[in-house]
């Protein structure tokens, strides 16, 4: 049995782990840790998960999580780094879910989240946890950086057009949705029912945190500059995001349909739908799935890529558990049968 | 490995009864049966189970049906009864999860379904699979009929004080709202997005199918008459059913609260939340459980019961697999370890 | 022109009642103050009111809300109290749409609202704003209590059987479900459309602060007292409230339909649906209306009146409204002529 | 006062129009038609509209209707074209919320819509009735094709960037996202409560009808050919459309928020927000308002456009009113005042 440490486990990235983990056969939960919900029974908060994870809310220990073989930060950006080396020296794989050690350029990851670094060593270190991109990289890591969740969407539908060299990279345009639970669980009055529900607006246009990463990500596929356009947009529902990407066709791309299917092939969780398809975000409602369709309409040379994840699934807590399934030697899949659900 | 069939699997019953058995360990599905949609793949009508359940539907045929060791049906009311006979005679065990065979008193059923029953003399032999009920009577049947989605969240509410005789039962009130997949996945301008969402309603006040259902089971518990006044209401969620329960308290409960949790014990998909709780649906949003909390609000005479289940889980597909667990000697709990996805 | 004053505008009952007064033909809105967006343009807060209402909001200023007609208090419980004295004496007329003039027994008030009452000598003056039952005493009064949003619904329909004198007042029971925008504005993770959407549950079983109001109310009716189970429950919408009521009659109560359609005969703002209807709470969302239907479920003695309001709107401000219309000697319907947005 | 005549009124785009109308202070409502619901009130069909408008559906009578000063066609596509010519030999005129009238090439026309056009002379005569551009031909016209909900929203928004000549129109991109009602309220399985809601996706990626619409407007600015890519989303909520727009920079714009603000300067109902806004939907749900913001993110050569609208209102029945008014002589915003509700 891996012995497991969750770092952070209030908020809906958090109980998504834990129900995965709770779930996960090969896997004992050792320690729940928060600091301001500590001695609080993980049920209380959380009652889905009552009678399965039903251990409280401690404080952070070294002495506990110095023992588990994997801890998952599930914590606020910024708290990963300060306790990332400690851990790691004492032998601990570590996966940290925020964006501490997503982005390479210190530089830059300094710029967008407003702080100093405190381990630009280990930033160099990190494994960007893509498997799809990095699966042989994660195999051997001690440090996992978990992709952002749009940064997993957009980057799964843009690799096959950007790996085969067929479009434009200084224009690529990414326009995409996401439910509430992005935006956490933190008391706020832009997410309540009566502000969030019955409507749909764009955010964040002038720059969000995910461009960077997005970019990093596909410059790195061709090691070549890429001009992007992200437009993140907030949807009435509590799961999924849905990617709308558009590129220019710049080198006659033949069967796109057949250049998805064979990039993603042996993916065990990339879906390329049947031509024509158009993924609907339930489809992958609390599973691990990444669905894409490709189209090109009206046989011109824009390309429209469709790409549709659970957001704490596959963009989060999903995708957390297979870097740790595939960093610990487990079989990929493991833990992470669930079916979406639907309706 | 139990071979299963599942004869109409395009309702949300049935696609519901699907991801389950897709994730029972023990279970081998033979034949998915839908004569409208007869050739179409599975998973190209429901895409969450693409890669898990991907036959296609197939015209009902004995040949293969008959070989099953099990055989749902998830049809509209007043199938099974037609199909029953023959694959019981062929030793085949029915789980009905319509209600051919739920309501002991023929006439009563043809009066509230508007159908002549086809074989009276099975619904004498079938077991109403309530297994918090009926378990021992499950455990020998060759046929169930799976309760419905309200009478199971009432009758879980109000058996235990039924049971101890606490309670006037000639003026029992269940006020029940519903999430819209209750009602099913035909085409109906009622339940369009459109028109159910943000917008509530009471519906069938003057009489519900489920009354008559709900009235024999309180009925059975003590052989007397039982006065119920059942108003079911049209919430705006897709899953959920909650109870609101109130009962007279006619003699000197004591500890409510204890009175339930033993009740319940033992029972491993019924569970008492702490006194002072407000069971929420989404704690049971794709589990097979029914969460309870009791109250006797500012320590009057009336008591009041919440009682919330999964409708197409507890209320339907879950019991049913909880009814083949039960029937085919497995562990009850077996395929259903699913806990509910929360947010 | 009727010069008004708002304090307290921020809030969904605030913003409700702008919207309601730059439709009013016969309203100047002189200030609306809050303390916390003191400078703020109310249409920056509230897009909805751009080119409508753009005047910022203000420190409350008595120069100002003293040449007023009429003064609307939109703030929490506790506020209205401190400064209605000085505004009456100044010959305002004040209407709270809070709850600190509601309840006529001071210590029943405190005990609930967990305050010392300022000024109980005006609780004894105030009129309780429902003008279904108290328009004459509105019409003369300088102190307007606007009920609140349960209260409205379920008094409005219980009325009718209580002033008959048919039902067993000893045993009412109010289940009653109210959307999200009763909840307020203020940042809170239950509230969050993560927690409230796609869920349904009851809250305040063991008291709810309008559990007294409503007592109160239907205890005036016949100068009895009486005993009421009210559980309010949170439904995943906006806006809207669905009161499903019980009683036993005791008396025979002939027709019901017509009782009904008789008492509400001339109120502009309640309507009583033919019989056997289900009202929607959809069918009043954003107007002034109360809906109601009565039914006698087979023909036995519990009788269930089902009453739906928006919350917002005969629930608040459109009632704040109504009364401000019959003070001021307007129309009473006057400003308040909106249908319902349907779907 | 106006005399009016409506066809079709029993989808959402009718009931709208009739909200809209009964609130008007100048029309008045002669008949309403429906062949399948004659003899139906029409508020027993849509209940928010009970005490405003009780008259009954109505046969299609041209002795009726061919008295009207007005008459509104909320028909299915392929019905006004069978009854215009005669109304307007009559002297009414007619303004036509379907699609029969709005692409000037018939051919085009007949192949998007799969019908033989019965009057193409009519077509030509037909004034396209987005007020922004066509003012004085709506003023003269005896015919108005009233536009559809998304190209309204992105025509709107792109309309100041092309009549300056400043942007590729080789290579426009409308990612466009609608909320159900958009669909109507005929019944279908796919806007399903439980199909719709909790969900997000494209469709129609390979060609939607509202593209050549869109298309046409745009080339009409330049009278030059242009390039779109047109990808409609369904979004789960009841109202609304946001279209975000995309457009390369070709000759230095300059300052986009004056030309923004200069363009729609007189405009009634289209609002331009402050520059880094992000208009929400609901900030116009139920008015006629379209609101616009305009971003260039990261200084770069993409340009940004924000565009929404209700698609019942300024999207369909209120810009139907908004013709009318103009077509009358009657102030533009005549019985247009509404605020949109918010919450």
């Amino acid at each position: 049995m891996i012995k497991v440490g969750v770092v952070g486990g209030t908020g809906y990235t958090g109980v998504e782990l834990l129900r995965l983990l709770a779930l996960h056969p090969q896997v004992e939960i050792q320690a729940i840790t928060s600091r301001s919900e500590a001695g609080t029974r993980v049920s209380d908060m959380f009652p889905n998960l009552r009678g399965r994870v039903d251990m409280p809310f401690s404080e952070p220990d070294f002495d506990v999580l110095g023992k588990c073989d994997v801890v998952f930060f599930a914590t606020p950006n910024g708290v990963a780094m300060t306790m990332t080396r400690q851990l790691l020296d004492a032998g601990v794989k570590v996966i940290d879910l925020a964006a501490d050690f997503r982005l390479k350029d210190v530089a830059v990851w300094e710029k967008w989240y407003g702080m100093t670094h405190a381990c630009p060593d280990l930033v160099e270190e990190a494994v960007y946890g893509l498997p799809e991109v990095n699966r042989e990289q994660v195999r051997k890591a001690r440090l996992v950086a978990n992709p952002g969740c749009y940064p997993t969407a957009v980057q799964l539908g843009f690799l096959p057009l950007l790996e085969a060299g067929l479009v434009d990279t200084s224009r690529l345009i990414a326009d995409a949705k996401s439910g509430v639970s992005g935006a956490g669980r933190g008391a706020s009055v832009a997410h309540l029912l009566c502000e969030a529900s019955e409507s749909f607006k764009a955010y964040g246009v002038s720059g969000h945190r995910h461009l960077p990463e997005i970019r990093q990500g596909l410059q790195r596929v061709r090691n070549e500059s890429v001009g992007l356009t992200f437009v993140p947009h907030l949807t009435p529902m509590i799961r999924g995001i849905h990617a709308t990407l558009y590129a220019t066709e710049i080198k006659q791309a033949g069967d796109l349909q057949a250049l998805y299917e064979a990039r993603y092939a042996s993916e065990p969780f990339v879906d390329v739908l049947p031509a024509g398809s158009h993924p609907e975000t339930r489809s992958v409602k609390g599973a691990n799935h990444c669905r894409i369709a490709v189209h090109r309409p009206q046989g011109g040379d824009t390309i429209v890529v469709l790409s549709v994840i659970d957001n704490l699934l596959k963009g989060a807590a999903g995708q957390a558990i297979q870097n740790m399934n595939i960093m610990m030697g487990l079989e990929e899949t493991a833990g992470l049968e669930q079916i979406a659900i639907l309706p």
